[in-house]
């Protein structure tokens, strides 16, 4: 099927978010955990989390001022800090529901299953349970002028994860943890099978 | 296990790349097609392609200028015309020797089996077999201050899906397109079994 973009621009809104949402591949699956400075917590789940650099570690994610996530955005901006936790599969239903518009003075984790947990003295919380748990602090943000949205940048403070899954070399096994991988904006898989492959150098 | 950011820092260059690049969740599987104004062709893998918005339909990547996937970026610059094409089940090890260091001069179509295809006039080449090519034209970019990678921006101008992957909402189905998803930085995974949720409201 070939789809121009006046096309696309007439769609209607449901599809066209399904589809555009779904068009750049398989996304992260992380609930960010914040909590503001009147202590009420805070957890959402967002598929835009990316890798911007390694040393120093840096992730990126990507805020729309207008949604129900501007909470976290909030939160990060008053406090400066925020967690990153995995979907994994036992509690895709409840991080699924943190999509709910609730209000600012309502916690996700008093509508939900998902428990919060405090490690190490961090100010925001973590998400029981999940087998990878980031504590970031933030640096930096860049405001899109071609739709408002908002990217917001944290460097890696504190790391949890589930000893089995950190191989020799370092690689995280996100299969091993049942991490899931979000298509769109409501379907969640949790891979199975994975292929790794060497180093490539350039043939002659 | 508990990593610190000292000791994150402290880590051999491989180990801490492997961890960092695996830290984030699954990745989006894509390769970047372009052109330069030589008409010497280039296709590239990157895992962070991130959806921005769906009106107008914008997608970003990041890039390390330093990398060898700056060819990629000069020739967007050059030209202002990319492709992103989903790596799907066969093209894994070909998809995956094109993050191989090889200079502007030469095509990575001609050092594997990918083969560059064009449609309706778009400049810039496309990867032929991929269930979604996608074509773009550069709208803006974001230099990001605390490691000197580059965010780019597109906005979506074409786009070709396999007719059986839209669903009646605009859903595509990535995984009836057997494309695949990214762990680190050389671990390609095809999801297999999803589960759809629906638009969540908040409870009493």
């Amino acid at each position: 099927m070939y789809l121009t973009r006046a096309y696309i621009d007439s769609l209607e809104h449901l599809y066209k978010i399904n589809l555009i949402n779904s068009v750049s591949g398989f996304k992260s699956a992380n609930l960010i955990g914040t909590k503001s400075t009147k202590n009420i917590t805070n957890v959402a789940v967002f598929s835009s989390v990316v890798h911007y650099g390694s040393a120093p570690p840096i992730l990126g994610f990507v805020v729309r001022p207008s949604s129900v996530r501007r909470n976290t955005y909030d939160n990060i901006k008053e406090t400066g800090y925020f967690t990153i936790n995995h979907i994994h599969h036992d509690i895709i239903e409840d991080a699924h529901h943190t999509s709910a518009k609730y209000s600012s003075e309502i916690s996700e984790f008093d509508k939900t299953n998902l428990k919060e947990e405090y490690l190490n003295d961090f100010y925001a919380p973590f998400v029981e349970g999940c087998p990878i748990k980031i504590g970031l602090k933030y640096i930096d943000e860049y405001y899109i002028k071609a739709n408002g949205t908002i990217l917001v940048l944290g460097e890696i403070i504190d790391l949890h994860i589930n000893d089995s899954l950190i191989k020799e070399d370092g690689f995280i096994d996100l299969l091993e943890g049942n991490v899931t991988a979000i298509n769109g904006l409501d379907a969640y898989t949790v891979p199975k099978i994975k292929t790794r492959l060497s180093y490539q150098r350039p043939k002659n």
